[in-house]
């Protein structure tokens, strides 16, 4: 009999063979194939997907779970005719954790020492010994206390910030005050400097909108590591412009690369980084998948499976 | 009989009034004055200086302890009519500590994460990826494990970093390893970011110099948060140059204001912050100043208590 497929699906082929090769030395009991190759959709026990094209999924009818190579499974859910009785598992591996706990530091630190105005002031040359208050008064708020927003909370409060947690259960973390749904308008208040880390579901879609915006303290300033359709970006421009907002650093758009003629690039206000904050590479994200699909293989506890109707 | 006196001196007189009347309302027993307002140089039992005038510590013959406001001593030592039989006391308070903690991490996290680069791509709306090892394979070296080197060490451990310490004896820090004196082109040849926060000293004054600099790895960076005096300007510059040194980010100076004319300001490869790492404010050193002077007044020991023949 032959061997059990896993099926890898991502929109660029030149980052495939790396995945494939690293999936295929430690998954030695299955073959490891990109869709293209794969013939019999009745062989294939596993998909692994970023983006995956709509109805791919639906026709692999022996699948038992499909992974996602990343910690959102949005660009999963985007599927319409995705079969919602398989079960998704998400990729978050100590890596990505570490490379997004830098992001969020050294974003939130640049926002809260005003590097941007510092280095306008280089520009000019000017010596512009601005007075900034510690960390230890500055309020940052994270939208979003899952495994990554949890881990950006702890990071920033032994950085000395004063650090609040938004999400649904209101859950904190150590030392990080958590605050339900219901208190949002308070978290926003509050927030000088706010992380968006939010899974995106049609709840969080957008949440960062004029209404959202308009309640954060008078210029502060916005971070989102998370997904692009969390903002409306026109809104986002209104509240830069207008001055009610300082700064904000963007990791993730609307659309992907960011067009050339978005305004985002050349916005003084505004820094743009090309969704990068956690990167997941083939080497340790492979080890993560591999484990999860030989755990959930064994029947055992598979801590980051979900469903897609629950939406993260 | 009249109240003691605290002389207090600094460059910049408008900012004295604020540092008067801090100190006066922490020590009632005292007359806090500038050292213009002080007629009877008898009278004068400390002095709290940045910077003093040459010979003006000298002029007064009942001192019991100079104050230096900040954690360098340099400033005092520069005045070559120093009676050196009077105790300097350091002013190290944790809202410097923290300050400084912010300061290092926000620019070894900007050098790691290459974002000067990430800004030029935006500024040419580039969507470049760059792949960029996680903290923990990316090795910082520390130059100066003294408080402010410790509590930087430590920072940028927990934020995942490699971290290694030199210093005169060698000490390390929990989870730091320490480089003694006799193992620094060791030290420097494993460190990717340097930061630099050693007391400015005649064994240490032009310490990053073409030798030094030259043993750093290829594409290495450095920081510089201690004093204009470590470095040699134009070997900086030609390391930058060549190629072999990828970035500088530049606190201070070896003159302040950094002149408008300096190649610093423009330089792609400098980032120039107009020493503000750790600024001491009034409220917060006041405090601490205070603190310390009553220690030594009731014969207490005082941890940041040095001589000024020992440079540090």
């Amino acid at each position: 009999m032959p061997d059990p497929v896993i099926a890898l699906s991502m929109p660029r082929p030149d980052r495939m063979i790396a995945w494939r090769d690293e999936l295929q030395r430690h998954l030695p009991g299955f073959r490891v194939a990109g869709t293209d190759d794969i013939t019999d959709p009745e062989t294939v026990r596993y998909a692994v997907v970023w983006k995956p094209p709509t109805g791919l999924i639906a026709g692999y009818p022996n699948l038992r779970a499909v992974v996602s190579i990343g910690a959102g499974i949005d660009h999963v859910a985007a599927d319409s005719r995705y079969p919602t009785h398989v079960p998704v598992i998400k990729t978050i591996g100590p890596n990505m954790t570490q490379r997004m706990r830098e992001y969020i530091a050294l974003h939130v630190l640049r926002h809260h020492r005003e590097q941007p105005a510092v280095a306008a002031a280089q520009a000019r040359r000017e010596w512009d010994q601005r007075v900034i208050p510690p960390a230890t008064r500055r309020r940052v708020g994270i939208l979003g206390m899952g495994h990554l927003g949890r881990a950006a909370a702890q990071t920033l409060r032994a950085l000395g910030f004063d650090v609040a947690g938004w999400s649904r259960s209101g859950a904190g973390a150590d030392g990080v005050p958590g605050y339900a749904q219901d208190r949002l308008d308070e978290f926003l208040g509050r927030s000088e400097i706010l992380v968006c880390l939010l899974p995106l579901t049609d709840d969080t879609r957008g949440i960062l909108n004029a209404a959202t915006l308009g309640k954060l303290p008078k210029e502060a300033s916005i971070i989102n590591a998370a997904r692009g359709d969390h903002v409306i970006e026109d809104d986002l421009l209104a509240g830069l412009e207008s001055g009610h907002l300082s700064h904000a650093t963007l990791d993730v758009f609307a659309t992907e690369p960011l067009p050339r003629d978005h305004p985002f690039w050349t916005h003084p206000k505004v820094t743009v980084t090309p969704h990068v904050a956690s990167l997941i590479d083939p080497a340790s994200g492979g080890r993560v998948i591999a484990d999860n699909i030989k755990a959930f293989e064994a029947g055992q506890h598979v801590p980051d499976l979900t469903r897609i109707d629950r939406g993260y």
